[in-house]
């Protein structure tokens, strides 16, 4: 099967890649205000935070993009799907990290996404304190605060454990179901690890800061920008478990980074 | 026995404290130029990271601590200790998170101590491309960016879990003996972790953006600030362990941060 991204023109990837930067740019000024007039803050019914932030955030973007792309379909975290099965989605986490958010720790951030028939045609995610931005559209390479960003693959025959890895707290592992031992496969033979964010951990994934990186039992917004910005910078995405789970919903298990060493994680998930 | 800093007066203290964050504006001040101009990267024989920057922040420090005061003793992570038996002890990590400076990754930071007779007088924190700082001295409180901080503590019998731990990575547990297995029972008590380095991790404790911290087998510059800043804030600083390794030198384990964490945190250390 072709790859149906291959249907779209240069000029209309370029567009949508524009576009998603709008949208961030929109996204960063309206939670650095909101950072200093200050925001309500609320528990959801699964026990994680929610923020008048999230909202305010998510119907700017909404909005933006019902004017510019009236038939896309939107997928947000805190709002209902706007036509679902239109083959353009923009998929929108708009804080990511919302505890972080809360304690005004500074890793938090937003992800925007546009899929095309399920695949990923561009992708950002933004850091509106760290001011720190990755970018990638499909064919148009993966940018940092704009400037191209190349990984470089680690040799196979010399990963030795040092490498740095980020994932997912043992919590993901074990929030939905007894997981508990993926995460102490991967802590064990990847010791050097370190624990932010999701999209925090993504983005050190994307400039290579870190050598690979699992996302565990996340959700697609979480996820949907990554894929093209790892791929796009020469990396491999691999999705390992995606599962429906009655009352939860679609999780995705994601692991990203270099060849060599998403190769050994992987098997460690297996 | 009486607490020797009693001995000390309100001013004196309240000058080491002006003296330790002029320190810190002038490593903040190294650190940010070089990020911008560039700086060599070595290993070192442990195989951690050590760049130029270290070393120019280090020798500066130590000037201006010499000639501030020409008494007192001075132990920082890259020079020789200068008066190790004179009462006052400067200790001085220029960049603690070496690994991420290189990466440049804004969770490194500064660590700037003075202790007197073994107990600390004024600490400092300082994340200088974050702009975010937290200073503290004996009996004068602690500061996050000038302003005041207070911790409250969290009622022992509500603590269920969930509550944000920052520890080390796994690497700390067992590069030196087989620990591994604290690893995994803080890790597993407490799933909502966070696993970011030394200092910001600190940082994390002392705003309160943690409920509670382990620093496991660490230096004295990695932790010299640390007391005196959760202490001033109404919190708990406990060293669990205090080992001195053949070839390795003196490691130190630590809790801290909200007493009814920090209670629990020390039972799984035991």
């Amino acid at each position: 099967m072709t790859d149906p991204r291959t249907e779209l023109a240069r000029s209309d990837i370029e567009n949508f890649h524009a576009v998603a930067l709008e949208l961030a740019d929109e996204a960063r000024s309206i939670i650095r205000t909101m950072l200093g007039t200050g925001f309500n803050v609320v528990r959801k019914p699964d026990g994680s935070f929610v923020t008048g932030a999230d909202f305010r955030v998510e119907e700017r973007l909404r909005e933006l993009i019902e004017k510019r792309f009236p038939g896309h379909g939107i997928l947000g975290e805190e709002y209902a799907p706007r036509f679902p099965d239109a083959p353009f989605q923009w998929i929108l986490d708009p804080i990511d990290g919302t505890e972080e958010f809360v304690q005004r720790l500074p890793t938090f951030g937003s992800i925007i996404a546009l899929h095309y028939r399920g695949l990923p045609v561009a992708g950002v995610i933004d850091h509106p304190v760290l001011e720190m931005r990755v970018s990638a559209a499909y064919g148009l390479g993966t940018y940092r605060d704009g400037s191209r960003v190349r990984l470089t693959d680690s040799d196979p025959a010399t990963v030795s454990g040092s490498e740095r890895v980020v994932l997912s707290a043992r919590a993901n592992f074990v929030r939905h179901r007894d997981h508990g031992r993926y995460f102490d496969a991967i802590t064990r033979t990847f010791p050097n690890h370190r624990i932010y964010r999701s999209c925090f951990n993504h983005t050190c994934a994307v400039i290579g800061a870190a050598d690979g990186a699992v996302d565990y039992d996340n959700r697609i917004w979480d996820i949907a920008a990554s894929r093209i910005l790892i791929e796009e910078a020469g990396g491999m995405f691999v999705t390992v478990r995606e599962d429906d789970l009655p009352g939860v919903g679609r999780l995705y298990g994601t692991v990203f980074g270099k060849p060599a060493i998403v190769d050994r994680l992987v098997t460690l998930l297996k």
